[in-house]
C-alpha cells in the first residue's frame, strides 16, 4: 500500500440479455474500478458484452470474467452437480470468448470472478474449486482470481501458483468469524446507502467491521462488491465514492498494484 | 507451391453436443490437415470441443474456428436475418471462446470458416460478409478465412485485408461457372469413394474438374473440404489420402506455406 | 354485432425471462381483453408464464399463445427460413405447453397469436403460414388465429378451418391500401396517448383511420393490438381505455361474440 | 392381476435433438408397452419427439412424460438446487408440450417418469418430490407417476392422490435392502442380455432377484425399465421379449390394467 489510502470497487455488469435490460452499466461503471462482466453463461449476450467491455475501455477500469454455471433461465443462482472436466472446459470457453470481445474493445481480461452459486460453492468444495483454478491455469496463468475474503478458495488457488484479491461486500452484514450472514437471515443484506458508504470507510480505515454479535470482525480486502442490478444500486455506489472522496481514499483497479 | 505438389484438408469437428455424438473425430483428424472446429453456436459443447483441439495438436494439425449463427436445434443451417451488430459480436465471441480451449490445449486458433447456412449466405450477401470479416479483424487481423472458391466473399476479405484461402469441395458436382450444384438437384452429391478420391487429384494436379455439363470447369482452391459426419465420411477421407499418396501429392495445412 | 359496440383489446405478456423484467403485466394486463401469453421460445419462462396465467384468470381475460421462432437471444425478431415440419412442431410445442400451464392456472388458451418476425412473415409467407395452420389444427382445431387485417394470412387460414379475428394496430400508421407503414419510415409509430386512444375510437366507429397518403382507409378488425412493453405502454393503453369508456365502447374478449 | 402374468416393459425415447440421433426408437418402440418419451428440457426437439409420438401411436403403446431439469448440455444428468415454484412450472411447461404433441399424433400422455437426476433426487427429496407432484395435480390428476420401487417418493405421491406404478430396472444390480448398487461400484449394470432376460422374469415369477450380497431380495415392480440408448440396447430387450414369450408372460402397458 502506498502512502495514499487506495481501494478496488468491483461490480457485476454486461448482464442483460438480448432485449432484456439488467443493471445500468452506464451508470454504475464510471463509479466503480473492476467491472466484472458476464460471459454468456447465466447472462450476457456477444453485442451486449462488447458494448459493456467498450464502455470499461473508455472508462480505463478493469475487466474480469465474471464466469458461471451453464443456467440462463436461472441466472447462475442454482447449484449444479456439474463435473470437474465439465467445469474446467466451461470456464475456460467462458474467459476465451470475453478475452476475445475484450480485445474487440481494445481491453483485455485481467481476473476472474465466479458467479451466485459458482462463487458461494467453490469458496468451500475443493472439487469444483480446483476445476475453476485448472482453468485459469490452462488459458492463462497471469489470471487473478477474486474470491470470498477468509474463504479457502484463496488458500487453494495460492497453492497453484495463482494472485487472489480478497473482496468484501459493501452491503452485506458479518458474523463475528469473519462469515457472511446467509440471504436467508434478516438483516443480511443492508439498505441505507449511507449507513454502507460508512462501512466501506470502516473497512478500509479499521480493516474490518462491526459484526452482528457487535463485536468487531477483521475483514483483510483488497476489493469491495458493489451491487449493480438492484433497485438503488446506483445510488448506493454514488454515496461510497462520495464518502471515500471526503476520507481521500483513492478508487483504483487493484491490477495496477499501489 | 513449391517443387512437391501439396494441398490442404479440412474438415469439420468437435460437433458433439454434450452426450450427443457426431462425426468420428478420432478417425478423421489423422486423415486432414486442417480441423473447422465447432464454437459452441450450431455445435460444439466445451469439453468436447476442448477433447478435439488436444487431438489436433497431438496430430499437429491447423485449427480454424467454425463459426456460425446461433442456432443449436437447426444446426446452423437455417438463414437468420441476424443485424450485423449482433453477428459481429456473435462471431467475436465464438472465436475468442475457441482460442481459450484452444490455448488450454497448447494449440491456436489460425483460421474461420463459416459454417453451414452462414457460410452459404455470406458467399454473397455482403451486409452479413462485412459483419464477419469485422469480426475477425477486431479480434485478431491475421486470421484466415477459408471460402467458397469463386465467391464474392474472397473479393470482400482481401479488399479488408484479411488473406484468405479458397476451397473446394471433394464430394461435390460443379457448374461450368465454377458454382456447386445445388443439394436440391440430382446428383449434386457424390458418394463413391474412389470417384471422389480421383476428383481430388484432378483438382490439384489439373487445376479444375469436369463439371455436370460435361467440360472442364477451373477451380482454384487451396484446400479441399472433406466431410466428416456423413456414414462413410472416414472410407472416403481414407481414399482420397491414399490417392494423394500414390500421386506424391503431400497434405498439410495452408497455414504452413509451402 | 350486438346493439352496444365492443372491441377486443390484445396485449403481449408473459415476456419476462428468469430474472430479466419485460413489461408490466399487473399494469397492462387490467386494461386488456386478451393476453397473449409467451410460450418460451421467444421469451417466457415457466414459473413467470404461469404466473400471468393466473393473473389472466383472475381478471377473467382471454388467452393466447404468442407462438415465435426458437431465438430467445434475437427474442423471436429474425426471420428463419425453418422447415416446415420443425415450424408446424414448434407451434405445438408452443401451444401445448402454454395449454398446460393454462391448465394449472385454471384457465385455457383460447387462440393464437404469432410472433415478431413469425407474424410478419407468415402474412404473406404461405408455406410457412400452411405449417402454422396445420400445427393448430393439429393441435386443437377450435383455436382461433389473430391475424394481421388485411393479410393473405386470414384467407388462408379460413380455407383450412380456423376461425380468424382481424387485428389493427393502435399505435401504427396505416398506407391508404391498409398496410401498415414499414418501422423503418419517419412516422411509422405513433406516441402521442391521446392521438392514439382517438384512432382506435375511429377504428371502432368509422371501421377505419386516416392513411399517411391522407385519406381514409377502411380497417376491418375484431381486435386491436396495444403494446405492453414499450415505455408508456400503461399509460397508452389507460388512454385508450378512457376514451373506449366515454364512447361507451365495452372492451371485451372476442372469443365471448358479441 | 389377471389369470395370465403380464408386465410393462418402458424404455426412454425421443431423445435425438436437433441433427443429433439418440437411441433407436424404431428398433426399441416394437419391444417395449410404454415409451418415456424426451419433453426438450434434457433433450428431445418438437419435430423428433412428434415423429416418436407417431410411432408410439401406431404400435399402441402407453405415452409418458419424460420430465426433466432445464440441462440440455449435462442431458438432465446433474443434480440442480431449483426452487419448488420453478420445479412445479417447468414440469407442468413440459407435460403440456408433451400433451399438444401427443394430441397431433393421435395419441395421449398417460403418466410421467422423471428423467436423470430429477429421478434419482425426488426418490429422496420431499421438497422437490411434492413440487413435481404439484405439477402432476395441475395439470392433469389422472396422470400415473413411474417412480423406484421402494422409494419414498411412491408414498409422498400417493399421499397426495396421484396414482403410482413401481419400477425395477432389468440390467442393475440390487442390494438386499433393495436399493439400487451404485452406478460408481463395479457390477452395478449388468451387460450379459441373457442373464438380464433371466432377472426380469424372475422378478415377475419370483417377485424379486438375487441381490449383490447374495441372498433374494423381493421387489414390487409393476414396470421394468429397459435402456434404449446404450450399445447393445436393443439386442437386450429383444432377449428380454424372447424370454417373456418363452414364459407365458404378455408385455402390456400398466394403462390397461389386468
Amino acid at each position: 500500500m502506498c502512502s495514499a489510502p487506495a481501494i478496488d470497487l468491483n461490480s457485476d455488469s454486461g448482464e442483460s440479455y438480448g432485449q432484456w435490460r439488467m443493471g445500468d452499466d452506464e451508470a454504475i461503471l464510471p463509479l466503480i474500478s473492476s467491472a466484472n462482466v458476464a460471459c454468456g453463461f447465466h447472462a450476457g449476450s456477444p453485442a451486449g458484452i462488447l458494448s459493456t467491455l467498450r464502455a470499461a475501455k473508455r472508462l480505463n477500469i478493469s475487466v474480469g470474467a465474471h464466469v458461471a454455471y451453464p443456467d440462463l433461465v436461472g441466472f447462475g443462482r442454482r447449484n449444479m452437480d456439474i463435473s470437474s472436466d465439465e467445469l474446467t472446459a466451461d470456464v475456460i470457453y467462458q474467459i476465451g470468448a470475453l478475452q476475445g470481445l475484450a480485445a474487440a474493445a481494445g481491453t483485455r481480461v485481467s481476473y476472474v470472478k465466479p458467479h451466485g452459486a459458482l462463487y458461494n460453492t467453490i469458496a468451500n468444495d475443493e472439487r469444483q474449486a480446483r476445476a475453476v483454478i485448472a482453468a485459469m491455469l490452462a488459458v492463462d496463468p497471469t489470471l487473478t482470481l477474486v474470491a470470498l475474503a477468509g474463504s479457502r478458495l484463496i488458500t487453494w488457488a495460492q497453492e497453484d501458483g495463482i494472485t487472489t484479491v480478497a473482496e468484501a461486500f459493501a452491503d452485506r452484514a458479518y458474523h463475528q468469524d469473519g462469515t457472511l450472514v446467509s440471504r436467508r437471515e434478516r438483516g443480511a443484506v443492508l439498505h441505507d446507502p449511507q449507513q454502507v458508504a460508512q462501512r466501506v470507510v470502516q473497512m478500509i480505515i479499521n480493516g474490518g467491521v462491526e459484526s452482528v454479535e457487535g463485536v468487531f470482525t477483521p475483514i483483510a480486502a483488497q476489493s469491495i462488491c458493489v451491487h449493480g442490478d438492484s433497485p438503488g444500486a446506483v445510488e448506493m455506489a454514488r454515496q461510497i465514492r462520495l464518502r471515500l472522496d471526503e476520507e481521500g481514499i483513492q478508487v483504483k483497479p487493484f491490477m495496477q498494484g499501489a
